[in-house]
């Protein structure tokens, strides 16, 4: 029977705000949260946001849900810090979040964080430790904890982090997204509880690079930093320069060879890759906790913090407060040295810089366990900004983005250039775009009719394997020949698979190249898990051969094919 | 039975060369080439590319497929630049071509064109009139015909253009492709066959944005221009100019609408439009063949022209010859005149962009068919240069993009900025990335409990309609409900339908996160046409209600839906 035209949801903002908080609850991760704000004025900012979109108001970041930081001022809620003693509740949005819901986007509320912004692990907060997104037994990363596992568990689409030695990057890489740290002082800090006020930098996470730069486009407008004149960089492809294997120190089992696999697929899509020595970067990080530099530190919230232990608060995070108060005792003759130390340090990396566009880095050495940070706070934490700890001290952009998986797990890398590159950096690092799986059982497979197809995709074989045995494998008569498989479950059988690895819109194109009867879902593989993968129609197995015995299609050509296609 | 791992495709830059001449025989175009060069070479010269790969050498566009518009010169084939009278042979690649074949690149062949790249048509050649490669009683384009329909075919991958008064932009948007129209300089034209040499520009055609602005790198490397320091762009929202809707003029059927798609669309990625005055533009346009710089062919090919003429020569365009030997008559008293003004007009438009960082405008204001341009051969030309023919006398930048379709043929825009902003016009184009449809039958429905999944892709509702009567929709025993649609051919019905628009890499995302046993293939409609859609697995349907009676999803739930789902 013939059915009424329907109107598009008539609220979208709306809509996504219910599936934000049913997605909080189905998460049931409290620790990304300091202040959530009631569900009810949410509903109501929407439903004002839906109204203004409907009366044609200009609104580029409707609808876009968004998580603070808690060391960020909004507009009603406690600025903490991750300190429920130091709070304070700021009359007025930080202007880099007013800028954000100007453009229409929905605070849900402030996140999780290393104390005072203090760490790298996503675990010194009395507010719990932030678990990881994909793993809950591994650290979020931090120092911007719940703002990166909000995005990374689809809760909100942005949200805004602080970075002074890595804390908008490291998490990024952890949780496999996306994180922004733009050149220093283009984003304003006011309303930030400081870290290292000449270092600290606003940063925003997305899931997608295009989402990020968009939003930043409107945290750095207008700049709180004048803008000086760049050479025109000359045309040529890109050049992205890489360290030598043994300066990246010890990774953890697999990284290196991430690393290496990000380095071939920017080779692959044109860019010059070139050698760089690393020395001046990773001496400058050593200095950013073990010299001088965390003074500044003390000069931001040291006199609560020695107020606060005399007075016997229990809300201090133990590491953070014996940092920030051992930080008293610098005497300013080290940071003079260690200024004039690190000057000389940035020379040496702007001229390794000067013959490229960016440098690619790993954005942390490794992935820690809750329990490894547990049993060595200091150490564990020391180590994951060895490649981050340097690039504002520097005075330097970056882009961190996934780059892949180890082990399950996300990994990332960054681009680090001079100061105003960025968008440079995102323009290269959107040349490692996320890619996808794809399960080949018959004329895609390497060598057969269709398998260019792949290629001209990008497509790169990753394994041979089989499915698991649940699927049946029948011999459709198409032409060319192609074999339909089917899950049956009971009765199935292992069939030969190849997973291929192509970028995430090429499996958009070949979908809407995709033939009747051929069609793409999830296919269940060997090793328990799942990818999307070829399958078929139903009306596809009339009078179609039940090949399953031949354990393939390549064995089912090899001993004779379709009948009568010799 | 297991079965041996299989390398991955031992050849891959053969293998495409061979699928290459094998799409050449198949869409039966013989008028796209002047001169295809022998498969053996090509084939040999593939084995090389590949061994040299295989040997580790870096190849950035290895395996990339290259057509070259036959007024540049390629080392072995005749330059004939549309006149078989004027060919020669060149002892050497223009450097162009050079750079791109040391990067790796096949050259398959020279493409045809509009005698002397004078027309936007694609007609005006003794080697043939070039058909539109989606329509093929209408033109191609031109005057690059031969490259753009090569690379919308699927022949190559990239393919060499030039561009003076918009031959490089014009038939990408016919042919639904990108098309890079660089400034004026970057590119070196030594080896190229001047139209106006003052204003000749060499362009690239790729299917995507990424492939064409990769190909660009190396073409420009290093540039034949000095490059001056650019100010910095000040952070923030990109600006996109657009015009009033009358200063557009006569725009086909649908194109309007489609332009303002493409407006609404980069206003939704958070680009800010703003009003621009196109006069300025439009009338330099018409100074280009109607006033005095046309000279500049006659002293390009008028000498040869001439002699050609009195000689008899039948390999002339009798079209392209009159505009050539008329131009011997212009004064140079008008060309003073004529540059006097045109120095007017550009301040004017220079003021006009200064607010903006690029003017956005339909590549065409039409697209007219071969028998229409046969009627009027110079009526029909001139008007498909209303909007291109002013960029290279104003010496700015363009960019020519794929944005949607009108009636089933292909819609392109332009965006164009100052010299020197190529990247940046690369940028804001890449906020159109192609979309494609997605036929919805179930949960996905407006409204229905997994629409948000399909807004938050940034998928937009195009319409309602039904599939073709060849389905029958069965309940499946899902969470939340759906049903499964399966293809039966006779004994099916027509089911409810809506059609959705969303990114091509939203597809891909859609399809990771599909859960068995639900499927995406192709669905006919009631239409005719065919498009990407939700389907099932054969054994999705055990135990499921046939519930085609109820012609689609919310009907069925209307009438009380799954068995005790209430």
């Amino acid at each position: 029977m013939p059915h009424p035209s329907p109107s598009p949801t008539p609220s979208p903002t709306l809509t996504r705000v219910r599936l934000a908080y049913e997605r909080i609850d189905a998460v049931d991760r409290p620790e990304i949260w300091i202040d959530l704000r009631a569900r009810p004025d949410v509903e109501a900012e929407a439903r004002a946001v839906d109204a203004r979109l409907a009366a044609g108001d200009r609104l580029p970041l409707a609808g876009r849900l968004l998580a603070v930081k808690g060391n960020i001022d909004v507009h009603g809620l406690p600025t903490t810090a991750g300190c429920p003693a130091y709070a304070y509740t700021p009359d007025a949005d930080a202007p880099v979040v007013a800028r954000l819901r100007e453009a229409g986007a929905i605070v849900l509320g402030t996140t999780n964080l290393d104390q005072f912004a203090t760490g790298l692990v996503g675990t010194r907060s009395p507010y719990g430790a932030v678990r990881n997104a994909h793993d809950p037994s591994r650290v979020s990363g931090g120092s911007s904890s719940g703002s990166a596992v909000a995005v990374a568990l689809g809760i909100v689409d942005l949200a805004l982090g602080t970075d002074t030695a890595g804390s908008g990057r490291v998490p990024a890489a952890f949780n496999g997204i996306v994180g922004l740290k733009p050149t220093r002082g283009l984003v304003p800090t006011t309303g930030v509880v400081p870290a290292c006020a000449s270092l600290d930098c606003v940063t925003v996470f997305a899931r997608t690079l295009p989402e990020a730069e968009q939003a930043l486009a409107h945290m750095t407008s207008p700049p709180a930093r004048a803008l000086p004149a760049l050479p025109q960089r000359t045309p040529g492809p890109w050049r992205v320069a890489v360290p030598p294997r043994e300066q990246l120190g010890e990774l953890d089992d697999g990284w290196a060879e991430a690393y290496e696999a990000a380095v071939a697929r920017l080779g692959d899509a044109g860019v010059e890759i070139r050698a760089l020595d690393l020395t001046p970067f990773t001496e400058a990080a050593a200095m950013l906790y073990q010299g001088a530099f965390v003074a500044e530190r003390y000069t931001a919230v040291g006199a609560f913090v020695d107020k606060a232990l005399a007075d016997g608060a229990d809300c201090l995070d133990p590491t953070v407060a014996g940092i920030i108060s051992r930080a008293r005792e610098v005497p300013a003759h080290q940071l003079f040295a260690d200024q004039d130390r690190l000057a000389t340090l940035r020379a040496h990396a702007l001229a390794e810089l000067a013959d490229a566009d960016a440098l690619l880095l790993p954005t942390a050495p490794g992935h820690p366990t809750l329990a490894e940070v547990a049993a060595d706070p200091l150490g564990a934490n020391a180590r994951l900004g060895r490649f981050t700890n340097s690039t504002n001290l520097f005075d330097l952009a970056a882009v961190a983005a996934p780059a892949g998986e180890v082990n399950g797990l996300p990994f990332g890398v960054m681009l680090i250039g001079p100061a105003f590159t960025d968008e440079r950096l995102a323009r290269i690092a959107a040349l490692l775009p996320p890619e996808t799986r794809l399960a080949v059982v018959g004329a895609h497979l390497s060598g057969q009719p269709l398998n260019p197809q792949l290629l001209a995709l990008g497509a790169r074989l990753e394994r041979t394997t089989t499915t698991a045995p649940v699927y049946r494998l029948h011999a459709l008569r198409t032409s060319p020949p192609k074999p339909g498989l089917v899950h049956v479950g009971e009765g199935g059988a292992a069939i030969e698979t190849e997973i291929w690895r192509l970028p995430a819109d090429g499996l958009g194109r070949l979908l809407t190249a995709l033939p009747h009867p051929m069609t793409l879902g999830s296919v269940q593989l060997a090793d328990g898990t799942s990818t999307p993968g070829f399958l078929c129609e139903p009306t596809a197995l009339r009078d179609a051969e039940d090949i399953t015995r031949h354990g393939g299609w390549r064995s089912f050509l090899t001993n004779g094919g379709p009948e009568g296609a010799a």
